[in-house]
């Protein structure tokens, strides 16, 4: 396999030099009918409204094989060492299913991934399943009601997601649900708000942590374990109450403090792990394993997909070449994401994390530092309220910010009402439309305060439904996408060397041993306010 | 007064030519120290780490000076017709008080304003109370215990942002607490999930819409009136379960379809709108009007610092010309929000409206197209979450992001765990100043890829605690720091007409008489999903 930097391709100087796709007057019915992708799950992409014409598409091919991306794909999940910096395996979609021939597996430390993975999901089905029939109870023999993961990052923002993105779809099938409640910051009114109210005797807490060295995670740990002991109830055993997911070879996993322990391992960045135990325990515990698998069936669906060699029947791959237009050649620098459904309210907050953890480097994987921009600054808030807060800026501010727009024809809970003629589902979705069509095409007005300039490009994920396995696929995409690009601008998606600098100079404060002035400083300032 | 284009000012070229401070070598404790100006509430802007030096501050101060920057501050107070696209005074610092001297004061439609809105905050006040006290209760005789905000943009982001944000300081002050819920989304999953569970015959319902028209607003007014219709509760009357937040001569200020009114004007957008009625009612209601009350004074005490002339003593006006200097000068595009305050988890989505929508503009206040940047992309998350999110790209990615931080010595619930000698309190402090000097100063490696840059810009607003007080100083700082920015650029910061084409188009989808192809094509795309 090749590996080089963008700007080294033979292609990129024809592609930096082709003029966007004008949409204002490019875009047809035809267009937008043609640029439907099914991307797994039966969820599509359609790139329509984005500034692609034919001419571009031949360039992203040919940047597509120059960069041999879906051979770099195939590599990854075979089990080279795509994350280069810390000589790792990255293994995340093999929690989903097995892309390799025949019964090829990977192997990583004398054991089979395929069936570790394979194994923990047994142990969390019947954990699960034996926790919400009541055969696991708390320690004073009461039925589990609720869930609270504790957690940060990666532990945090994608089971979080899918806790929200799934909910309604379960209520909507009568499937018994148990609260989940999500702890995440060192900020002492975070746990002290999520424990308010809470019955300890039927809740049970999940520990997420890799290493089992998180500080925040450990922090909270503390905290909990102080709150439950301050309850006083007979009989009440805390350890009873705790289960950890974390590395096999982490402090957490032989702790006496703990239940029992589900296993993850240094092959899935916490970003990518919420398909591993990370979201599995989390989601099977509130909605049932059924719910979960059903998930991941999605997500394998949205893998298999990112394989095809066609750009153009390959969602993933093409999101990420045009993706890279817009960054590189347009140099666009932010990306919107915005879900006309509520139940993605903390969507676009996960990939964040998914995107500009992966991609907001300024070295190769080589460790070579890069001379042109790599992932974009990623925001978003659910459609319509975006429309009543930032959609001025996006319509007739001075910068073109692209947008990823999801959209489902149905509502998840299945309870609507008729006004002015419409359902409340038929609005969203005519104000989604609405909106594609007013950032492509524009508008022309006498008074230029009511001019919209237009080619604001968008693409579209769109499906029938958010239904588990349109979800695992939603969340796959963005996986891949993040993946792709990384290949393209050559760049290791997988490691996050940015936060340690953070946390060791945080360490140096609290260990009160730091002679730096500056730092002396702020304590200082804020030591004034006592 | 003088109108005109950033770029036509005198100073704009000598300040385009200033290379940026460099903070790796000059950034030390005297520097910090002296780099804090009160912001009002006791709240304190610190601008240390950011690029600016005493020749900066210099030009900044003449930049201040000849876009008569205070005195168009105090032209809008004072009642000038500063909303130039739609002919309307700019009053929302009126709701905090009087910024005139003597007793001077803005008469609008034959009205004394001032003491329109006074009259307005009596009303609450008196109306709050009686519900709080059980004096006013539910059609069946119950005590109000819950109520719900249906509103969207201006009538959501910043009520539900304060509401979460002052919930802490009202549990530790022993504060009796009405459950404040929000509905907002036009997608029906939002308000079934909302109203899940809940009293009706205790819940009392605020339908906030200044026009009256609003279709998210409506339609969910329409939602509520349904599931309340099918409770069939003996003696229930919907009537009395809502009131209205609306101007006075709206449809819904006749209805009869309310309980009670409150009235706001078109001289408050609803962006600015958290200090009238519309954050007023539900605020008051949910934690007693003495509360509010608090955050008023300490809005008004940043209203009144904003007057200072002198631009190291007036934090918003210092905020806005270095933001400026960001944007127009080393262009950048972004300016991300990080309060190390779980409180504040929605207050980056109040200021992405905020800033976004008020100058996400790309013409000038006489409509004329501009050759310049104005309002960035506004985005964040709670630290320390964001720290194992997106701050990879912060600190190691190629662009760089400027940021807003936000800290506060103590926590607002005061329950804490002491691990590893430290409180948690004291690890997110840590960890702030720690974020604010790696972003700053960077850090050498022989490996790149574990090299800081460095120089990556941030400020800091900090007070003791996230009180009443320091939240409206927060609130209003924010605002006049838009408002500052509009000025210098030259645009008008309180209208919104990129929020109309979207909606026009959507009700030519809804209404079926559309013949637009492209408009149909994107009907048929999920039509096909059936």
């Amino acid at each position: 396999m090749d590996f080089k930097n963008l700007v080294e391709t033979t292609v990129y100087k024809t592609l930096k030099s082709l003029k966007p796709f004008d949409l204002k007057t490019g875009l047809t019915s035809q267009r937008i009918i043609d640029a439907s992708i099914p991307a797994g799950g039966r969820l599509f992409y359609n790139w329509a409204t984005m500034p692609i014409g034919s001419e571009h598409l031949e360039l992203l091919a040919q940047l597509a094989e120059e960069q041999q991306l879906v051979d770099k794909y195939q590599a990854l999940v075979s089990g080279a060492i795509m994350n280069t910096g810390e000589r790792r395996m990255v293994l995340h979609h093999l929690t989903r299913g097995n892309l390799l021939l025949g019964n090829q597996t990977v192997i990583a430390d004398g054991e089979d991934k395929l069936a570790f993975y394979q194994e923990q999901l047994h142990r969390i089905e019947a954990f699960s399943k034996a926790v919400r029939d009541g055969n696991i109870t708390g320690s004073t023999g009461k039925q589990i009601k609720t869930v609270v993961q504790i957690g940060i990052g990666g532990s945090d923002l994608g089971p979080r997601a899918l806790y929200q993105a799934l909910k309604g779809w379960c209520v909507h099938k009568n499937i018994d649900i148990l609260e989940a409640r999500f702890i995440s910051n060192v900020d002492p009114d975070d746990p002290t708000d999520i424990l308010t109210g809470l019955d300890f005797e039927t809740t049970l807490f999940i520990l997420v942590s890799k290493s089992g060295t998180t500080q925040e995670t450990l922090t909270n740990q503390k905290f909990v374990l102080k709150a439950m002991r301050a309850q006083n109830i007979d009989g009440f055993n805390p350890a009873s109450h705790v289960i950890a997911v974390t590395s096999k070879t982490s402090p957490l996993a032989k702790s006496n403090a703990v239940l029992d322990s589900f296993y993850i391992d240094d092959y899935i960045g916490g970003r990518y792990s919420s398909t591993s135990a990370v979201g599995a325990v989390v989601l099977s515990l509130a909605f049932g394993f059924d719910t979960f698998k059903r998930l991941l069936s999605g997500a394998h669906e949205a893998d298999v997909n990112a394989l095809e060699k066609d750009i153009c029947k390959n969602a993933a791959l093409l999101d990420a070449l045009i993706g890279v237009y817009l960054r590189n050649v347009l140099q666009l620098p932010c990306t919107a994401v915005l879900p006309y459904a509520q139940a993605l309210s903390r969507f676009p907050a996960h990939l964040q994390q998914l995107d500009m953890e992966s991609n907001g480097k300024r070295v190769n994987r080589d460790g070579k530092l890069l001379n042109y921009p790599t992932g974009p600054v990623i925001f978003g808030e659910p459609g319509t309220n975006g429309q009543h807060s930032f959609y001025q800026h996006l319509h007739q501010g001075t910068d073109t910010i692209p947008i990823q727009f999801i959209g489902f024809l149905d509502s998840q809970r299945q309870n609507d009402v008729v006004t002015d003629g419409s359902t409340s589902q038929e609005k969203l979705i005519a104000n989604l439309i609405a909106q594609i069509v007013a950032f492509a095409c524009g508008k022309i007005d006498d008074n230029p305060n009511k001019q919209f300039p237009g080619n604001r490009y968008s693409s579209l994920l769109y499906a029938k439904r958010l239904t588990p396995e349109t979800l695992g696929a939603l969340l796959a995409h963005f996986e891949n996408k993040v993946m792709f690009q990384g290949f393209i601008w050559n760049v290791n998606s997988f490691d996050q060397e940015g936060v340690q600098l953070g946390k060791t100079l945080a360490g140096k404060i609290l260990s009160g041993g730091n002679s730096d002035e500056v730092l002396k400083a702020y304590i200082e300032l804020f030591s004034r306010l006592k």
